[in-house]
């Protein structure tokens, strides 16, 4: 246990919020003095509703750019098999025109995928890996200037538009990994509510699964003053510090709204107050766990999505088979939390209550067994898969999953408990099936 | 009414905190390079605790740096009679040495001395109104760049580490004004929560009431989206954008942890867990106030610092007349809620419920007066002084006080109720006497 003195630092992108603020953005623009903007997004986004807007606003203010629309839904590094749009097909075509600014236009996939083509626009001798996360990459620091980036999230999910961390799939691996910079942090993001009423019902769930994780994660994540190691420099510091009593703020509130207002929108397309409130939960949330980081959903979640051969996600409108991130996360939600409960009863205890559990009358030891049982509660009424095996994952990819769940230590290292592999192994047994 | 889109946007300081973390300044002033640090404290603060652990870590550090311990306690313009110390001597000092970060260890008082002096030591051919708010000053935005500066708050009040105002006494018109540009925002706000452990009871109570106010009025104060005007380019919104989403939920956690942790944290200094408490509370409604704005407790209050005479504050060891700033703004909180309640009546109750009062059976037309009554009962427990009356104000003084607040329309127009010259008389009136 750490005896030095431990921070949390309070970390987020400028958040704009409104409906219809994504109509400005061409005034952004000229504001920063863009002269060549990047506009990223994927094709199933670039005829829909959010792009429209977006380059309507870019041609009224005069605005000079170039689409990039070949952003794959969950990016991998290379491309494999006749794929080629991937995080290098992007950062190819950022080297090639000399952009001064970039907006992403998208979930997640979109925005990391920009995050990623502005850092090696901005370093373009840099090997790939310099950046990537050790240990899978070298994990140097980044030390030059990135240029803006606008990120206008079109999910109620990721929280990528406030966090300074761009995930890809790792396909050497099988598994995801990230690369993690204050600098990848955006200038700004605009959250316009009115992006959302177009998601289809699967992406809106799965997204918000992502929320889920993200707020539940961050609550129970080691608390900030027992992690370590403890860098006496303050500069040294990790991005994800552990739960503290800033991110607690966020993560509460977004596992609040998320109890209150996800199964309106995800049944209900056009409800807007509902779809709104998930749009500023996935805003807060990512303030909460891009400050004291997730642990082991996340965690075992990049192998459960790297490992993926034939799942095909209903509404994600791609050719290849994808487990979406919000589901990969979720299915071993259960468990997980059943495992960490021990360690700090009290906050499972009240996110079980914030989930509709009543627990009056519950033991400190129940607690994990009942947030568990909440969950699947959950996730059945929101028609979610019957766990792992329902992808097509059987006992015998166990010790795959592991594997590529080891790597991940940047973010496991921050559950509230430790674990060997064999904890990991029964995590995943235990996640096959859920109902 | 405003049709046009409006928007919040989440700004702050850097905020880092922990107990004990303000010992690694020095460290923090070698990442930055510093080479001649100027650190503003005021000369009752320069024996204490705070300030020696900060020189302490600079002297670790071997940081070059001067000090400044001549700030004022609720700082004037040019100062009158003999007091010399005041932000222009404070300025003077700056522009005197060229100082390449500012330190800033003290409550608002010395956080907003530090901040003026960096701005005009950055802008040396400026006239001092040139800042200023308008109509007091010129309001000319701030273009260029200031030096990078640290707050480590004393007190457990302002917020002023969080935002980038900053709140002086206007000597010629005998009311409080300021500067308003996120350029003054600090770089980083070290919130050591050991420092307040030496506040005397009476500033730990109004610095307190400062936190309380900051979260009540930005929590009641205009919605975003009726605020006008609505300038359609972004870069021109103002920085108090009235109330919103993300203030919202600031504020309302600060008002929860006031309620929790107030009065223990005033009645026992050794209480840690209360005085961290309302340390990071104050860091929590400044948040939300920077962004949404406070409104009538603040813009009624800087007339009633502004004219006072004779009135002495216990526990702030200066030798003149004072009304310390909490107080200033506490003392009309009852007549104001209860005047601008019909405007959002739940979220007075709300506010009423959080501070203790049962609203169960209240109806909605009520809710002013059960939040004033409510706020009494919080002022009369904390030993507050009964109403003006108890500072010498008297009925003849109404019109000079309500002359002062014509000015504050920054603050003011973020009022939920529109109010004319009359209401101000009548809630400086209705404020004379409390219990
Ligand atoms: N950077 C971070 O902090 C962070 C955090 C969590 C997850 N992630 C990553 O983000 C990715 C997932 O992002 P996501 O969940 O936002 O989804 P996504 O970007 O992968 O998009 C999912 C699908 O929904 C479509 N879509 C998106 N918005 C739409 C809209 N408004 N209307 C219609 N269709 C729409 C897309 O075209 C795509 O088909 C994963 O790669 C994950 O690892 C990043
Ligand atoms: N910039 C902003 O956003 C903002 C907001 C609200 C108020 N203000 C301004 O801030 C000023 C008030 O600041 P404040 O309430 O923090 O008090 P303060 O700075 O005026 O200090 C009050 C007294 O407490 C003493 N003190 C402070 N910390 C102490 C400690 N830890 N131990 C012992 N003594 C301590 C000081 O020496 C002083 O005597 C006013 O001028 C007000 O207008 C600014
Ligand atoms: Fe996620
Ligand atoms: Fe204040």
């Amino acid at each position: 246990m750490c005896v030095c003195v431990c921070v949390c630092q309070m970390a987020s992108s400028n958040i704009r919020y409104g409906e219809g603020v994504s109509r400005e953005i061409g005034m952004d623009l000229q504001n920063l003095g863009a002269r060549n903007v990047c506009l990223m997004t994927d094709k199933n986004l670039s005829v829909l509703p959010p792009v429209k807007a977006v380059l309507e606003s870019l041609s009224q203010n005069g605005v000079n750019y170039k689409v990039y629309d070949d952003v794959r839904v969950e990016p991998t590094d290379t491309g494999s098999n006749n794929q080629k749009v991937t995080f290098k097909d992007a950062i190819a075509f950022s080297k090639n025109n000399s952009f001064d600014v970039f907006v992403a236009v998208g979930g997640g996939s979109v925005i990391d995928t920009c995050k990623a083509a502005n850092l090696y626009a901005c370093h373009p001798d840099a090997d790939f890996l310099d950046f990537v996360n050790a240990p899978i990459g070298k994990g140097k620091p980044v030390t030059g200037a990135l240029k803006p980036l606008i990120a206008v999230p079109t999910t109620a999910g990721t929280g990528s538009e406030t966090t300074g961390v761009a995930i890809f799939d790792f396909e050497p691996l099988k598994a995801k990994t990230g690369i993690a910079s204050r600098a990848l942090r955006p200038t700004l993001g605009i959250v316009d509510p009115l992006h959302t009423l177009s998601m289809p019902e699967r992406v809106a769930a799965n997204s918000g699964f992502d929320v889920l994780c993200h707020a539940l994660e961050s609550y129970t994540a080691l608390p900030y003053n027992q992690r370590s190691p403890c860098p006496p420099n303050p500069i040294n510091r990790p991005a994800y510090q552990g739960s503290n009593p800033i991110s607690d703020v966020w993560s509460r509130h977004a596992l609040n709204v998320v109890a209150k207002f996800m199964k309106r929108a995800v049944r209900d397309p056009e409800d807007l107050e509902a779809r709104s409130s998930m749009h500023l939960a996935s805003v807060f949330a990512g303030i909460g766990f891009g400050n004291a980081g997730v642990h082991l959903c996340h965690g075992m979640s990049y192998p459960i999505a790297g490992n993926v051969k034939t799942h095909s996600a209903k509404g994600y409108s791609v050719d290849h088979a994808l487990v979406p991130h919000g589901l990969s996360v979720v299915l071993t939600s259960p468990a997980v939390f059943n495992f960490t409960a021990p360690m700090c009863p009290e906050r499972h205890l009240e996110a079980a209550e914030i989930l509709g559990a009543d627990v009056r009358r519950v033991k400190r030891e129940d607690a994990g067994g009942v947030l568990a049982d909440t969950l699947r509660q959950f996730l059945l009424e929101l028609q979610v898969e019957d766990g792992l095996g329902a992808l097509g994952y059987s006992k015998d990819d166990i010790p795959a999953l592991v594997r590529g769940t080891i790597p991940q230590e940047r973010v496991t290292k921050l559950s509230p408990r430790e674990h060997t592999e064999e904890d990991l192994s029964e995590l995943f047994a235990a996640s096959m099936k859920l109902y």
